[in-house]
């Protein structure tokens, strides 16, 4: 277990504090998602396991925590002039969604191969995506030209103080709503939810083993750890569309230096567990979101006997067939 | 409002204090299920909307809070006979998961046209139904005739003291969940769950209005209420296929003095509540479980301005097309 000594939270931008605030801060425009006891998950090595229901965060994602948060820490004037973000994700509908909270213009540019699904939520909350190429720079450009012209803060989603303290408010509630639990798995994309997990959970709790879990397929926080710098994503297809993001320059910082390990899951674990959620606990995730729970499937000797928490990040689903076909019976 | 007088609670066969013993006795077997607030429900007029997630409860139903409680009320000695039923519902599973868990037998009849997802939980549970005719007379003489034969205790899926006491714990969840509630919805099938919402919520906080919700197919209810006495069902076709049940005896005196309204709902408009539940808020219900929601889409003047709480009580869904249709985007 890696411990976090005190002089240790200096030296990121986000602290035990900043995660604090933000608790308060989103207070009112967040849910307290309710943890599950699971019983019955087939393959499951446990000895006992509690999913974190951010699929049913407003938004169906836990990115409204850090979106929130960002939005609601501006100024007025800064405010004034609203917020841009570049979002595949469902960052895009958080941000979008918070910043209606706030009554202050969004500027939401996606890139158009964005899940239907994650497209749909922002246009539902009566914000039009900007469309631009599916590609890391024409994403960042538009988003910077949307910037100049309009004057709006740019709400990146991950890699922001403001967003990383947000997500780790989830964490903050899991070790109040789970005294027991000795190992918590998030999913890690950009990783900002790992890292805020990461600053609260290794400050209060340093001997709770934190675990990150990503795809095979887009397994760049597995390398970045092995080669000890930021790596980029290899391929872009795994069906966890929220995951295949390389890590930030604020975010790989924190994980290099707090987390446990960080476990992969074949596509196939990606789908059955998708099913699983649906069929055992009646919930609806997105594949993204139950990358915790493929790993477990996937590595069953590494949480045998364990208590874990399981973070489910969305509910943004955009194949329902993924859960359909675990929930008809013969 | 109907204000239950101390001496009421007398003339029943249940009181608040037989549901608070059965919180205590079933806590360690059943969940306390979260209370999800539910924002942007299209067609929704109460001021607040939140669900009480019976859905979520284990075996997906809230039955097991009323099997729970009459199998662990049981003496050893009748306890050690076994326990038998039957139910072509979620009361099925429930006995039989409360059975393994005191590690007595179970004898589960269950009608041949009994949904398929509903006879699967059974027959995952390791115990195999006893099929019969899909009628009353043949559920009954089957049952009659198992009792006989083991001297097992016959625990009705409703009719049954320790069954409604069980149910009622839903509700001082609820009370406790959320003080500002001033309107309960439940289902009503054979009555169990609306007599001990009844019990518990008219004893506790005589002010807040309950209301009982079933399919215009499954209109027993409110006949029952018009003609002062049990209904029979007239068809048996609604897609709620929990709540074709007619009133028991001992649920009926109960509902007739104590409920403020029963309110019906159309297939239509609980086929649009199911596809609605999955796509706001994520989770897997099925059609029995949101007619509550169904009742408060259909009538929108009733529910204007109110915070209600909806209760939700069950996610065995034997078609996932339904919700499917509504999660798929264009």
């Amino acid at each position: 277990m890696t411990v976090l000594q005190p002089h240790h939270s200096n030296q990121f931008s986000v602290s035990l504090s900043d995660i604090q605030r933000a608790r308060d801060r989103i207070r009112t425009f967040v849910r307290q998602t309710p943890v599950l006891d699971v019983v019955g998950l087939a393959g499951c090595s446990t000895q006992r396991l509690w999913l974190k229901c951010e699929n049913l965060q407003h938004g169906s994602a836990f990115k409204a925590r850090g979106a929130c948060n960002a939005v609601m820490a501006l100024s007025d004037v800064e405010a004034a002039r609203g917020v841009v973000t570049h979002s595949s994700g469902n960052h895009a509908a958080a941000l979008a969604r918070a910043a209606i909270q706030r009554g202050i213009p969004a500027h939401i540019v996606m890139p158009l191969n964005s899940a239907r699904v994650k497209l749909q939520a922002v246009r539902s909350l009566g914000i039009e995506p900007i469309l631009c190429a599916p590609t890391s720079a024409a994403r960042e450009s538009m988003a910077a030209e949307v910037q100049q012209r309009t004057g709006a803060t740019m709400i990146h989603p991950f890699n922001h103080p403001d967003v990383i303290a947000g997500q780790g408010t989830a964490a903050l509630e899991i070790l109040e709503q789970v005294p027991d639990v000795d190992t918590i798995v998030v999913p890690v994309g950009g990783g900002g939810l790992l890292a805020g997990t990461l600053l609260a959970v290794k400050t209060l709790r340093p001997e709770i083993c934190v675990i990150g879990a990503e795809p095979e397929w887009a397994d760049d926080a597995f390398r970045s750890l092995q080669s000890g710098r930021i790596e980029p994503a290899l391929r872009t297809d795994s069906i966890a569309d929220g995951l295949r993001t390389p890590l930030g320059t604020l975010t790989f910082p924190v994980i290099q230096a707090l987390v446990d390990k960080v476990l992969c899951a074949s596509e196939e674990h990606i789908i059955r567990a998708t099913g699983e959620v649906a069929a055992v606990c009646r919930l609806i995730a997105e594949p993204s979101g139950v990358v915790p729970v493929a790993v477990m499937l996937q590595h069953p000797q590494i949480f045998a006997g364990r208590n874990v928490v399981a973070l489910i990040s969305g509910g943004n689903l955009d194949d329902p067939t993924l859960i359909t076909r675990h929930l008809t019976v013969a």
